[in-house]
């Protein structure tokens, strides 16, 4: 049966890449994908596969059920753009000014809806129920997983698959990792209220800009001390403002800044740490502050065994050269909240060519990703769907 | 004769606050004082007073040479005005949107106008020269002082006299100081160079925000440590500014801050150890930076005997109730360079009505000060004028 | 045949509780362990066991050669004790003031010695070679492993096999790991050089404790700022020293940490960032400073192929309940050493009986251990080495 | 009447260099100084002049009541020696181990006792009465000052005045300052009280080496920031320890520091300010302290009016050749706390020889001063007294 799937793949592999590069051309922000997820609707509505659209906000939600009793599995595609210039020089890029596809989501969309197809095809030989989820908004915080969720996108699944095309990868490696794969990725921000006023009466001021320094040091003790080493722990402060004249001293300082992690008890303690050290700066500094702190996505946090299962299933695809455990990536995904309610795994298919030796970044103007990536993609989490579904 | 000066000066107060309102409702900025000049020079003009115009620029200079031989005393007046709103709510208020006669300066310049006009008409008993120097540019670095004195405005002169109205101190208080009366208001720029980066991958930055807080709290011991505790000095930073995402490291991060000092050699040190801590932290992080530090006004110096006899002048003036030694202020004056050429003493003139109690200090959008300090201003120079040529 | 070397362990657990007790009452520390060596020795000796004496200092090493040809297995056991003093109240109390087995190597000792008698009682059904290695000093750097290894204890050995009895984790319980299973710890040393003086007059002097404490918080950054944060590692300063009167200013200050690291990469780099930071940090400051860096023992790195032949082997030990991944552990061993030169595995033998809540740590004035684990220590080890030796 | 009081005192200047080698050949420690306190008692007694012993302690206060009314003025030397072994190489170097008068009060011991003696001899021209303080422990806080204070010395006085001799100012020079002339220095003491632990193991400890740190460095803005840059503040820590072997995690860290001011205000607010700044660097670290600050001597802050009379009187001493301002010193003085209760004056008496270009410091084991001086002192005191007398 792989066989087969894995043929039909191939054959339409023209088709994938031409839904990808015309996605390419089109990209909608997060929150904004009102066309693209017409696009998906009407794609499956003309193949007559039952679809539901607005699942949660713009998600769109397939469903192909076997001719057999089996379990059900989901595969979940994004579909969202960023706010970035494609700056990139070739046929299929970029229509839209400012918006890109700069993260490979148009990739994983078109990687879903042909083998959605095949699948669809191979349905008399089908067990069980394969659910296609299309989901809006992974770029921005809050995320369109929560709402598809609450939706009713996971209704009856007994596990989900999905994958992220990593253009700084080789195509044809898989990586995989049971437990944490991606972090918790989340935004504080503390403003320092002191008492401003002229450079040189600092006795009659209380200085923002010293004391959020200090502040700033203090902080680097929360990896450094606070927080077990065997766990990974990041604090970044990105920007620190207090911008006034050489010769006044600053009224307000503002600090903003990231926390990741993969604990949940570590993230709970950093929050309270950020606090607490903030608290002990400003009694020091008898000066008032303002300190928010916000979650992001969660860990994404892979099952044992559905990640196991990856592995086995990846090492049997022809094009699949390496399969190897990653470090977890500091980076954020809110892939997470499916695995908090259903068993799954998440991840990685190399998608640079042979040929690209410093590959752009993700989220990068010129960032771009080999296609052929889509076929193996495809393949994997179909052979994952099928083979699931009879165990 | 002192007391027929100070009897012609009460019969011209009116005229005295006429100019100074005047002025007030035409402020114009530094450097670009031209309207305010030929005020100035016209006024002299009508009363045949010889004059010299474009003096260093828009300085203004007349002179006015008594019947018998003595001394040559130098007077000074300011006349520029700050990029301040004025929020008063009075009849002579600006009439220039967003410039604002906020520090005095007005009133020093109807004080000298008037105070020239009775000592030009006192001119038979007067022993000696008087040369009145309007000075254009006090509040803006390099200021006028300097290229007026190059321009020759101190040629002949003996010794120069100047004060300050002081609008937080009260009408009838003279206040001196034997030595530095006003600090060294230098600026510096430091710029931090790390490199940018992603907020969750700080091992692949340098993190600008991080080092430049640590400088801020190493450029304490400047003034904690290293610096004479008989000693004033203040490094104060005015502005710290590194704006990025929140989930990003800071390429690079920009102090901006001021230097006050009284000691050439303290000012000296405090340069050099802003240099050396700059380079340390940066050295400790492995980045690089730049560090400028542009000198302002010297300390303003007065010299013991002329500011003696400054205090015993103004002890004989019938309005002022209390002369005191003032502490330095920690301000700067370009009134400094004058006494790095010739004797003098600079003081301030209390210009606090009795009815106010929560005076609104200088270069405040309300600033304002209580007129009846003009003529005591007048007293007090022109007293000291005539005194000192006799010497 | 494991279950026959199983059989005679149990019979001989009482001479394992006695050889035990009797080490634990005479403890010699580390380097000067003569009596326990020659106690090693003359064990073998009255056994008929060829033994070696002298073996790179304290080192004891014996040989068992099976009635058949193949493989040579290492296994070993340190024998040193601590600085410390017994605070136990048991009839086997240390009699020696000061001095205690307070970290089980008395355990680990008696294990091996009865192990061996066992060993040696079936060499006919034996293949190949067993190697005891009795090693001194592995509480102190530089530890006996290296010289042993120099004077050619692991001469022939194709692999090695170590435990720590484990006392805080219960008796029952086998944990391994591959790759990293212990820190890599090292030493360092800073003495800031600065100027001291009366606490009077800080602009005379260079502060020490200032300099120092700028240093403590910037040796935080390492950690927090610049290794990965996926890499565990640990900077410490256990002293700060800086000792005066109250009214005079440090002339000198000291630091003393270490460092835990499990990636050579980190290790070098934590190096070289501490010597960065102090240099940049006494550079802005203007005085000298000395850094030593010590390297200790480098990370235990276990073997994956014979890590997972443990885990195989553990589980088929009756009193083995749970044989568990563990975390790695940020404390020392000098058993690295071994596995630098052969392939090899060391493990942990958990050691807490069942009615113990709150056990003493290792290192404890009152550290004591379930003596049955030795029972399962040499199960495990024995079992290891008769299987290895098969293979 | 004063030329006789300067012949006479010339007379007996052998009388005075004996007294004070003998005394410098037999210090006492502060408050133990029982027969140097017998040595003067027995001195006036010789003489027949009224003394009382044991006031407040140790002090001895003698009283010569002239044949005419008139004021009571009283006269200060202390006589307490210090810690330190005599290095010096001369014939009345110390004889007792470890103690040394290395700061001076032999040479005002003997001053006053001979000015005693003079001023007896010429009582009958005298008006009024010269009460002469002998006090103990003034190098040790909480000094003898106070005690002989409570216990009486000041009864009826007028005005008191004393000097010291000063080792690094040259024989001739008087020194004077018009309020504040020595400072406040006090002493605090602050325990960081975190939580020890094993040094691989940070996050299970509260690090109180780190804590301290980061208060080293946030005291350092007292100074910086909190003062008023025109009013003369020093904090300093002379003691910083964690004393612990490398690998562990400090439990506790002690700090002890002195704090010089001038201004009692000011010396309130750093009190305050200290123990703020402990408070929220402790509360950032969740861990506790102790703070105590205990005064020391209060600021010596001379009287107008008296130390205006000391300058008329010093510059009609033939030897006096330069009479100055000082600067404020920051070392301090229990003679504070005369100044407290009546009028008066403290002053310095340069006391280097002509051929001495480098002078050891007062406190250094090498120190000593120029005899001459002593008669310098004398006559001042002693003409001040009996001019004081007659106003």
């Amino acid at each position: 049966m792989l066989v087969h799937l894995h043929d039909r793949l191939e054959a339409y592999f023209d088709k994938m890449v031409e839904i990808r590069r015309y996605l390419h051309q089109h990209p909608e922000l997060s929150f904004q994908e009102y066309k693209t997820a017409k696009y998906i609707a009407d794609y499956y509505k003309a193949l007559g596969i039952p679809v539901r659209e607005n699942v949660g906000g713009n998600g769109v939600v397939a469903k192909i059920v076997g001719a057999k009793p089996g379990k059900t599995v989901a595969l979940r595609a994004d579909f969202d753009a960023l706010p970035i210039q494609d700056e990139k020089d070739v046929p299929y890029k970029s229509t839209v000014p400012g918006v890109m596809h700069a993260c490979g989501h148009d990739g994983h969309t078109a990687t879903l809806l042909v083998l959605a197809k095949v699948l669809y095809e191979m349905k008399d030989e089908m067990a069980g129920t394969v659910v296609l989820i299309h989901q809006h908004a992974e770029e921005y915080a809050p995320g369109g997983a929560i709402s598809m969720i609450e939706d009713g996108c996971l209704e009856g699944v007994d596990a989900i698959f999905g994958t992220h095309l990593w253009a700084t990868e080789p195509t044809g490696k898989i990586q995989y990792r049971v437990g944490p794969i991606m972090a918790a990725a989340d935004r504080f921000e503390i403003t320092i209220q002191g008492s401003g006023g002229h450079g040189a009466q600092p006795h009659k001021t209380k200085d923002a800009i010293v004391i959020a320094s200090q502040l700033v040091l203090a902080l680097q003790q929360i990896v450094s001390r606070r927080v077990n080493p065997l766990q990974p722990a990041v604090v970044s402060i990105g920007s620190f403002v207090a911008d006034n004249a050489f010769n006044v001293i600053a009224d307000t300082a503002k600090l903003v800044g990231t926390v990741r992690t993969f604990d949940e008890a570590v993230r709970v303690e950093i929050e309270r740490e950020i606090g607490r050290i903030t608290k002990g700066v400003c009694l020091a500094a008898d000066c008032s502050y303002e300190y928010t702190y916000t979650r992001g996505y969660p860990p994404v946090v892979n099952h044992e065994e559905e990640t196991k299962f990856i592995v086995e299933i990846a090492k049997q695809i022809p094009e699949v050269k390496i399969v190897e455990e990653t470090e977890p990536h500091m980076g954020g995904e809110d892939f997470a909240y499916y695995l908090q309610h259903v068993k799954g795994a998440f991840f990685f298919t190399g998608a640079k060519a042979e040929h690209i030796t410093e590959p752009f970044p993700h989220h990068h103007p010129k960032f771009d990703f080999d296609e052929k990536a889509m076929l193996i993609a495809a393949k994997t989490l179909g052979s994952a769907a099928l083979m699931y579904l009879q165990k």
